[in-house]
């Protein structure tokens, strides 16, 4: 007989079996470190300007084509740390499990973030399990904390946006969103489409590293790619002008799209960047992308229209030739997407 | 009418209610700082050597005589890294919250976030908000990261722990566990006992200024003192001899625990810490614990009778004379207190 091990709420009990959880499920994937039997993680900082990033992923479901809600919690907090100049070196995981979550489903997603911190080169070093009553939480939510080394020579400024700069994005939009919404099951949405969930860091250091004309980049999760650019706009007083036909959307993502109605601008992404760079260096950030398996779709797909711009705003120029503004998404669009 | 406003869905779409929330809630809190605009938060790091520790909050209920649950993540994780010798510096909070959560408990408890982090000097410079539908959490969850200094000239170190070394805990133990219980409503129980729930990295930063004697120090939450204590006894190997007439428990805890048939050893505290000093130090320890409102009732409440010990056990003196041998916390005791 085949017997499911099952969370309880005594696994979080700080007793005997969350010791036995932490040993044989968190301390096997993640490893050790010299101060594991401490409340605090020592590490130690390589200079003096360090940047920090957390963020909770309440992703349903929990597996997903292309990953999964542990993956997603590495590579997330990964990339957050990326896109700011930072190189990211350590993580914290917060584990809020809910009473009767298989534990071998536990054991997997954890798997899938050692996985993913070592392919990111980031040691997760401190961690803290919590185990509510079945129906006080959906499964599995996960935090990541994540600390980086800021680089000075990676040193991003958007104060040097210049108009005819232009806006580059790693790759197809959308993939995310319509797996999960495919995995939903709910909209009787079949697809292939599998999330493009990834650390983006060793990606975007070889942008930073070879190129000084990034003057900004983002990763366009929860919002999409609009959400981000419009934010950008707002607080940064720029105008950014989008060519809805250079924008690259997989065939099969605009087709789900058209069907449920949903609009590819404004579903999360989960292993791509935007950035705005100078237009003398464009074809050069192409190139780099391109030789990247996470960047090979890669686009430029708009550019800087006028900066130093209080009414700064995003405008969208359609096939037909006429120009739309976009704002930040408004209201419900798809609830718990990372 | 007096209308209660209450988080939806898309208070965590990332779109315009997120942008708000962020905007009327957490800012207006927490302040903002140079770097809002990135997904991750500077710092500086002043020296090499920091610790990071990480916890996420689910206390049920939310709010209860003494604190809530956002005063608990903040000291609790100011807590966590003090007790290690570290200097707590930045806090990054996120919140898991579920669909109509009244608006109004979200403020009360992110501005208790920010009273307790100013008292305790501490600043919040990073956070994330997501919302799950009604039903998939119970109101609110918070995860708290927290980094500190580690300052050598407090490194402690489990290593220097001798044959006849003192125990000395801050103060009445079990206070945190009857408040909650009590606050449940579940099992009648009427108390006037408050939560201890507090930041003592004052307290602490005075006690490793002062001696140079404490070997060891934690805070003794889940699982209570007797689970603390048990786990160094296994980890460091040594073996501690606890008298129980010593140890401070508050009368109406000691009865509350007898009418409820729970021993207070092994109720959280959230507010006290527990120690291992040089017996040399052991009078001056207690006077600083003394002249400071958090350790008014701090007592040596045991010593060291055996170390590098690989069978280290704890042992309690009962009053009518015999020891008995106390273990870790098994099964479940009271969940979701902290």
């Amino acid at each position: 007989m085949n017997v499911v091990q099952r969370i309880s709420l005594a696994h979080g009990e700080g007793g005997e079996l969350t010791h036995r959880l932490i040993r044989d499920v968190f301390i096997k994937a993640f490893g050790s470190n010299e101060s594991k039997q401490l409340d605090a993680a020592f590490f130690n900082s390589p200079t003096k300007k360090m940047a920090v990033s957390t963020d909770s992923y309440v992703v349903k479901p929990i597996f997903f084509p292309g990953g999964n809600i542990g993956k997603l919690a590495i590579s997330g907090t990964v990339n957050d740390l990326s896109v700011c100049g930072a190189l990211p070196l350590i993580i914290t995981v917060g584990f809020i499990i809910e009473e009767g979550f298989p534990l071998g489903d536990l054991k997997e997603v954890v798997q899938s973030m050692a996985t993913e911190a070592e392919t990111a080169g980031v040691k997760i070093i401190a961690g803290d399990t919590k185990v509510v009553e079945k129906g006080n939480a959906d499964g599995l939510f996960i935090n990541t904390t994540g600390i980086g080394l800021v680089r000075d020579e990676w040193r991003l400024n958007p104060d040097t946006v210049q108009e005819g700069d232009s806006v580059i994005v790693s790759g197809t939009i959308g993939d995310h969103g319509i797996s999960i919404l495919a995995a939903r099951k709910e909209l009787g949405l079949i697809t292939e489409v599998a999330s493009d969930c990834a650390s983006l860091n060793r990606l975007i250091q070889e942008l930073l590293h070879e190129l000084d004309g990034i003057r900004l980049m983002r990763d366009p999760t929860r919002g999409g790619l609009a959400t981000t650019l419009f934010e950008l706009c707002e607080d940064f007083h720029f105008t950014v002008e989008l060519e809805e036909t250079s924008i690259p959307v997989r065939r099969d993502v605009h087709g789900a799209c058209d069907i449920l109605g949903f609009d590819p601008l404004y579903l999360a992404n989960e292993g791509k960047v935007v950035m705005i760079v100078n237009a003398a260096q464009q074809q050069k950030a192409l190139e780099i992308l391109k030789r990247h398996p996470f960047g090979k779709d890669a686009e430029v797909i708009g550019s800087i229209t006028s900066c130093k711009n209080p009414s700064g705003k995003l405008l969208l120029r359609t096939p037909i030739g006429t120009t739309r503004r976009l704002h930040r998404l408004s209201g419900l669009l798809l609830p718990r997407i990372c």
